[in-house]
């Protein structure tokens, strides 16, 4: 198995964690380099600079193995002194509700990724549980455009097939999907069309691959070497260049946190998303995949399983920095 | 020319004004029975709750005239006791963002009319303005539901043709387009297409006829013949029980609304509605329908045009009253 050098960037696209001392230091040890933390779903406008307020209070309190990254640089200095750079995102646009200057007030606070939607339709464009997808509306172009202005990532993740593909061609600047997988690999209706791929890719956008049971071959019990199989077999299709990782990684929540993410408040009925389980609580994890560190010990699963070291490495952080670079 | 009864029940299906005691005097001395008054479009859930504080302290200073109703036993009780009641109405959904319970936290504050959409997407459906209209959501069938529960009238003016035949359908209580015409007097993005106008009133549904010049042939220089000769044409193709006015009178407001209410701040470009202006400015309004009061005028001048007395009586504002009957 390759040791990994100290020099390797670690960067994970998405995860949900109900961050502590014990979960940060869990990714420091590791020596993440980034993670792009959400903040919120559903929250409105308040609630979410709320949480932008409670992650300051974090830096402050854990400065000494963490740091908010609002650009590349910041990135990379977090590399060098040692510290794991947050960046915000949020996984819905409830947030900025229909006023295209909150984009900027957001911005100005630290953001750097959106998604257009989260399962549900918005005022900018269709989710993907909907049963008819608008695609981007006439908000959802002027927000993209702002973001685009302004450099936050529109992130893809959670919207319908026909929002992706029109946000792909409306985005003057590469999108992400930050968190999902090839539906070749697991048919479900968070992951990815190869169509969609290929558009995304053609623009250079970028998918970050999810250890989130519902998006994995066999759930929970999906083993490393399915997953680095998926890897190549999307690597023939997409290329090596635009791939990284997006654990969707959910921490230290109480199994109603699931239960909130699927339903917010916009239903009185419960909706159990693609579970099939109703006493919900949250997936059995893979047993290789149940922490932030074990995103390093994926390079090396890479590795073993026939991928070049020098893939792997992109993969596993420097392709998400070299896309962040073209925004922030 | 028919000389009204004191008898007769005056509705005005929706008015957007900025009351003072001038216009509500003007309301009442026309022995106005009641008018749907527009509260919001663009404002979120506080700014909503702030314009309902802002009624109530409209109901205590003018209380020898105006009543707030309910219910339509308040409105045939402000009949009596010679006060113009006032029903509560949103012109978009903006105010519940994502939240089914704000739905009845506002019925209880006394929304009795909610569209779905105004003229852009929204979490529950596809608006007229929009490219692609998303029919009702997942979320927008919920509300509806909510809605038919409380007694709370949807309503699908501003939304698309796809929404209004999806809420139609959904809606387990007729629903109303407040205020519109058939596209067949102007074609309009806000005008309604026969087809749709059928299916509405195969399902108890109602429209309000609407004076704002946009929605007229030859704009303001619409005369009352043609706009009466409309009222015949109508009702050969739906009868006459289904159908009201909503004159969408918008008055006592500088120009800056008007803008504010086409483009609240979904973008940061102009959007022009319908308008060609490009100077934007209330459109002028027919001669013959310029303040509250002219609906009393409209009854006689119906029944000048060849409708019958009680035709007239029930467009001028029987129907409204059955209608809402229905719901609360």
């Amino acid at each position: 198995m390759s040791k990994i050098s100290e020099d390797i960037i670690l960067i994970d696209g998405l995860e949900y964690c109900n961050w502590n001392r014990n979960l940060l230091e869990n990714a420091h040890l590791a020596g993440i380099t980034a993670i792009h933390a959400t903040l919120v779903y559903w929250e409105n406008t308040e609630q979410s600079f709320e949480k932008i307020n409670y992650w300051n209070k974090l830096f402050k309190e854990h400065r000494d193995i963490i740091v908010h990254a609002r650009n590349t640089k910041d990135i990379t200095d977090a590399k060098e002194n040692n510290k794991v750079a947050i960046i915000f995102g949020f996984q819905n646009s409830a947030p900025i509700a229909n006023d295209i200057f909150l984009v900027e007030k957001f911005f100005d606070a630290g953001l750097r990724f959106m998604q257009l939607t989260y399962n549900n339709q918005t005022p900018l464009g269709g989710g993907c549980f909907e049963p008819k997808d608008s695609g981007v509306s006439r908000f959802g172009h002027a927000v993209i455009e702002e973001m685009n202005r302004l450099g936050m990532i529109v992130d893809l993740s959670h919207a319908g097939k026909q929002t992706c593909l029109d946000a792909i061609n409306i985005s003057k600047k590469p999108v992400a999907i930050s968190h999902a997988n090839p539906s070749f690999f697991h048919k479900s209706i968070r992951n990815i069309d190869k169509d969609v791929l290929k558009k995304l890719v053609n623009n250079n956008g970028f998918i970050g691959l999810s250890l989130y049971p519902y998006h994995l071959k066999n759930l929970g019990k999906c083993t490393e070497e399915d997953f680095c199989t998926m890897i190549k077999q999307l690597i023939n299709i997409i290329g090596d260049n635009n791939i990284g990782i997006g654990s969707d990684l959910c921490l230290n929540w109480p199994d109603e946190v699931v239960m909130w993410m699927r339903n917010g408040q916009w239903t009185k009925k419960i909706d159990y998303g693609e579970s099939k389980d109703q006493n919900p609580k949250w997936p059995e994890l893979p047993s290789w995949y149940k922490q932030p560190s074990d995103i390093k010990k994926l390079y090396s699963t890479m590795c073993k399983y026939d991928i070049s070291e020098k893939t792997a490495e992109k993969i596993i952080g420097l392709n998400w920095l070299n896309f962040m670079k073209n925004h922030f």
